[in-house]
């Protein structure tokens, strides 16, 4: 509505000007954030309030062609086969009105004629996921696409992408990391996967720069790397690989899942794709972003590679992930974002040092290691029996596996959330895959462990707290052992 | 923001020129529909989609100052004492950001500076209101205010406005109806308050113009009649009354609870409009146009009474009442209300003969009260034990009295919600006042009764389902009297 | 639902009792939450999430009678004039189902058979927030009832109901505070003001003890006194008007409508209910607790006289105010209400002499009014032109009443709300009151000044940028005059 | 809450005995609905309201981790790289507190340890499903799992899982369907797409028998058919298929997309599965359900087939689409969703002839295709100049085709969205295949067409607008032709 007529609308209303010339300045300068996010395609630096978000959201979901109730004077009338109607005014609600997700049968980001709105609220996601990284998590990466599917689901759509250039090449190599998605994207794309084992370094378990070289091939279409992972797994050197990737000419993933939180690691990443070969990085919304679970944002530096993984989603999808980043972002605002990303870093400051007092207290220690800025990891050998000397290694391991598990479903039973406790010798089969000393993401890790993360959005206060339950469950532990 | 801007906007971003025109049009037509109601200031005839609704409240309240977080950057800072800051976002979202209330400490009509948008949403919510009540009730009167109260604190406030014109009048005449509310609301206002008996024309409870006339004196500041009541009272004959205020230079109020969905009622407070005088007729907001509780609206055919009004409301309000009557009324439009009152009309078809149906099968009969089209009323006379010859009437009443009571808590107890069992002789005192035959609005009712009404919002099947109900609670009723 | 058969149904969708034992010790959990709530009737130490507390309300709600569907398996069918139907679901939904109000005809606190989900609401609002005050105001009165009202409209009720107990004395003192909602407060109820002047101490505006006590005879029904102000007025002298009452036998109502978020005011009042009388003290719900503007409480040591208010409201009320109340409690919990109070005290203790530090830069001062911690002045007489020798006091003061006030549009038109200009000589007749030096609450105030307040929920940046801007704006305001 | 504990807390609140048993009664009702639901996952007869959906989601939510307030006493503290935070509380509102979405690494449908209420909501959800595909569509399949994908990355998963169970079968025969989704599944799951060319029989395209049988090999990994489609195609015979595919042993996979709304397709793949081979069955929730675009359900007689399908999506997915279905499930009940497809049946009885109607007016007539009860299509070919006879008929219809598709721009520019306009000797290259007749599903359909769909959820008046708005289009489009 133009402004003179809202004036003079109000005025036969009876309110005074001197009111309505303030309350039209605050609308225009609503107007003038939303053009400018619209213009500049940049995430704001402030936070926008709830209120502000949701007139947004309307004003783009009154783009789209379906929100008119059915009756007789309705603009549109609608003889397809699917017309946005949506039964629930609970469900319309929650979406603020979009009902025709995202995306056409030939490309998750093509925009729909019927749903401009939906359209603008992908993109400008996008810009401003990708504004957040450059500026915030320091990755120079150029292009992005947003996927409304966790990371597996996209790692196996990059690959899939990839497979339509080279259909000669069906091999995957896949520096070992001992979580079950990213393998099973592979085997999901159709491919088959190598698995490249892990070398120590010290505490570290990194990657085997020569198995990896050594397995490089014609057959091979790409390699998977690791940057955000449990301890003591550390991030792939993924500059070294990169430069392998560039002389053998075979595609480069990094599995980056949460790792935007991590200054250190996009400046490895932003070094990777200089010196060498980097395709595509896969992202987590949800573990980066503090949004429910469910999307993905894959970055490239070349723009061919996102375009394709774009057309290989085949069809529509909901774009209730990308609502929720949208939200989330512009609820944020840079300085949100910063300040949370800050948060960690200072959480993080004193966490490693505290976990390792907790762990001296009770005999054992804190694995030494230093490139994984997210994930730690102390020792847990003194919770198990000493082995006896008659039994052999094999056999004493096996014995002892079980009761020290039980660690983890103590403290998840105290409330606390998110540790592994890791036994030595665990075995496990991933699609004819045998990984022994699986959980550890090395054949043979000499240590049992625990691991605890100091992620993006926690608080001081789940930290205080989760030293205090460790360091009585761990002393409930031994005084029940003891008593057997 | 303007067509333009967007459309270029939304070119940088991908999006076909082609998808754009469309998707502007139809925020063009949104765009259309605001305008049109705030020039036009009616009822739309369509109602609008809650995506509608909530986008134009946005609109509004991104008019009102206090809707941007607090940040650095924020454009307001407030110093005063009342700035508009919710501390919940689940209260701030309830309410879609509006903050202020309405009205200001002189007058509760009165636009606010701070908040333009919630003084455009009172002003709208009243014009289409007054629009409905016009085109759909059929009441012809010019001049209404909402305010958010019931309909009891409302005459309160409307008799205290009318004192201030007339401070020696201190006595108000109510044509005596079984209710508290409007009892209170006299006292209330610290005015003296003579109860004017009714009489019996047949079954029905009517006016008792001679004593009204009676009653007539220099003292009286204003006569309180009632169109919207239970059976067997019948609105009063307001015609009449409305002619003898004329002659006594008496205020006359009406009190139509919830007789707006009612057109014969309409009809008949027009005519009182014409041959005598009216001075104010209060409705409830929520019983009228199925609200919450909490709202009321005042009706004049004189602009003055209806200022006075506004100014004797010592201070802000909340405007959530209000809120509920506009997103209610946007939803739903002339058709809406019309539809509404029309499935009421063709409920009552056959309401009263099914009632008397069920009330003959068991030896009882339909109160003929047909100027009552609302509520309508049974004996249950045969539901008391006969009179022994030798009890005086007096002690058998009451003694018949709590079991005939009963009746009414069995039906509550079987999910029947409304019904009023009235036994004879029932007597309460009201401030002094005794009030014999307490219920049924007159001295010596020669039944008793239940009522049961038929409502705006009625669904058939819950008339059907309340004549099952009842039918089988009388039954074994009586089955539960003979065991004994 | 019993943990026994939730925990088999979970089993029969195959989860893992591991799981579901966790899940359930969540649920249980909060059900303790609940239940303790309910029992001790207490504001929870820690604030609840958003999730619980909308939780915990449709529990309320399921209680009432009219969430159901109408469809002919409903458990309940309807047949009264107001059935709880509500015709949006947006509504509906923003009211978490709840549509009757609070109250009935004869008291706005008494239960409701149909809503006991309401009633339920109303009454843990009130234990909660009598609480609050109790124990992080530091106010000690015992009784207390929750008003839908603004102070103003309670302060109305609460006359009216002391009326009632005695008819015979129609005049009520107001210690003189220029704000009008308690003004026509006391005509709304009928009854006569009778303004008591003030005096000056320093600065200060203060009670005038001696006025008032000459004022008292046995006309008088109630003084009225105030805690909460705009400098130079200052909170009155309660406790010794309280004795005064004492003596005289006379009521003593308090307006301390933001009062309680300062504790040296709630001390006050505490002795005032000590060494004399204090029948009533009215708060803001909206001022002291961020909600939006609409609710009131009531304080009395005397239970009959809040029970008396209740008996004087006409009728049922809207309750929003009161589940915006409830939300925003539970929201904050003890933790955060006290976290308010001390952001609160923390900004206090630089802003006056911050204030002062901008007023002497431009030749001004602060008005030292140490008895208000909540509103602070700065004399403003520099803005105007000099006095000429030729001119008497009064055309002068005329001729610069307009040029001073154009300061607080210029504050205003630059985003700065709450602030008041007041300059010298402003007259205003109020009910036939005429109050010279309207503004200032005192006859001939030697100052023009500007106030601007500290109150609760004020973010630090907006302080920062209050002062940034008033600097600015007196700077132009100077220029400008210069200029002409 | 034990209904004793409320009872007495209740009470001690101060609300009467007889209020607080029929909120109970109130509340126990609501339970036993709850637990009717848990302990029969089957859809309910009666829609539940609003209020009591989201009481129940509040319920389920609360059985995960995260939904606690970080504070001091919280019960929870997390230490693992996600812990289902979410930064906005928009966000968390909008998904009533789910944060951890569905699914494990492992397997989409497993059960999450930290998010038992989010694992019963998808469990729930597809009992409710199938329970309405079973007893409303009539869709007899005993196996089935819900997706949050569209039907064709569903369709891609399927082929996927198919493949690993069958790793030496790569080729994939596709019975022609003008869609590029389905085909694109084929190529995304790394197989190799056979297109099966249609047949005519009378105006219908329908499937080529023989050309299937032909194609079959050891090399087949699968037929795609298609039951739910544009008019001329029709469904394809199913039943045929699924005895050619039994036979050479050959998975059979029916794209459904929006079949469940037509009884007599419903019946059709319900001989196809007594008579031959069906391995899948994909469904879309959004064309079937009237849900936001984004989700799936894939049916099949076999359970292994299922759990296949749910263990290749690779880690977490939103559950957002689950939840969509999950609220208008619970909002349809059996009566909603029987009505949705009455109400269609209902449009579609006199749909076809009105059509055909408004065709004949201007010369052209319906296509004859009684196999396909959804779409329904009109020739076209009046609207093109006629053939000159110098000219070949290729360079004829290459010139008539842009003029004859600008109809389809001139409907949607009149607000008709959903028609689709195929004009003859169209071309399209889908992945290195040539597709001539493009749109039509036939290598050389002998009408320019047009169709329209008749599905759930159109309304009446719609259908009326529809017709009325063709019809003058056509007239309007022919106008302008003959200007030229």
């Amino acid at each position: 509505m133009e402004e003179a007529t809202l004036q003079s609308a109000m005025a036969a209303l009876g309110i005074p000007k001197t009111h309505t010339t303030v309350g039209l300045a605050n609308l225009v300068a609503a107007h003038k954030e939303y053009r400018s996010l619209f213009v500049n395609r940049r995430l704001p630096e402030d936070g926008w309030s709830d209120i502000q978000i949701q007139h947004f959201l309307f004003i783009l979901s009154t783009l789209d062609t379906n929100n008119k109730r059915l009756t007789s004077s309705s603009r549109w009338c609608g003889v397809g086969e699917r017309e946005g109607r949506l039964y629930s005014s609970l469900v319309a609600n929650r979406h603020f009105g979009f009902a025709h997700g995202m995306g056409r049968s030939g490309d998750i980001m093509e925009p729909q004629p019927k749903a401009v709105g939906s359209s603008v609220l992908v993109q400008l996601t996008l810009f401003m996921a990708m504004d957040a990284i450059r500026r915030c998590s320091g990755l120079n990466v150029k292009y992005g696409i947003l996927l409304p599917l966790c990371t597996g689901m996209s790692m196996s759509l990059v690959l899939s992408s990839l497979r339509e250039a080279n259909p000669d090449r069906s091999m995957v190599l896949w520096c070992r990391i001992d979580q079950k998605s990213c393998f099973k994207a592979i085997s999901s794309a159709g491919l088959t996967c190598v698995v490249i084992p892990t070398t120590l370094e010290g505490d570290e378990v990194v990657t085997n720069l020569a198995a990896l070289e050594e397995a490089m091939s014609d057959q091979v279409l790409a390699v998977i790397t690791t940057t955000s992972c449990f301890a003591p797994r550390v991030r792939d050197k993924v500059d070294h690989v990169a430069k392998l990737c560039q002389t053998h000419n075979v595609h480069h993933i990094i599995n980056n899942a949460y790792g935007l939180q991590c200054a250190s690691t996009s400046k490895l990443i932003n070094r990777a794709c200089v010196v060498g070969r980097v395709d595509a990085i896969v992202c987590s919304t949800d573990k980066n972003f503090m949004v429910p679970v469910g999307g993905a944002i894959v970055l490239s530096p070349q723009e061919n590679i996102i375009q394709n993984i774009g057309k290989v989603y085949a069809g529509r999808a909901s774009s209730s992930p990308i609502l929720d980043l949208f939200i989330t972002l512009l609820s944020m605002g840079m300085k949100g974002y910063q300040k949370l990303l800050q948060d960690r870093q200072q959480a993080l400051e004193s966490f490693a040092q505290r976990l390792s007092a907790v762990a001296e207290k009770h005999g054992e220690r804190l694995l030494q290691c230093p490139s994984n800025t997210i994930s730690f990891g102390i020792t847990l050998d003194s919770l198990a029996r000493p082995r006896n000397e008659s039994e052999d290694e094999i056999s004493y391991l096996e014995s002892i596996r079980k009761p020290i598990s039980a660690l983890g479903a103590m403290l998840f039973s105290r409330c606390v959330s998110g540790t592994r406790v890791i036994p030595r010798l665990e075995q496990k089969t991933l699609g004819g895959h045998v990984l022994a000393g699986f959980g550890s993401s090395h054949e043979a890790y000499p240590h049992a462990y625990m691991t605890a993360a100091c992620a993006i959005g926690v608080h001081p206060s789940e930290v205080d707290e989760f030293l205090v339950r460790l360091d009585k469950t761990i002393h409930e532990f031994k005084k029940k052992q003891q008593k057997r």
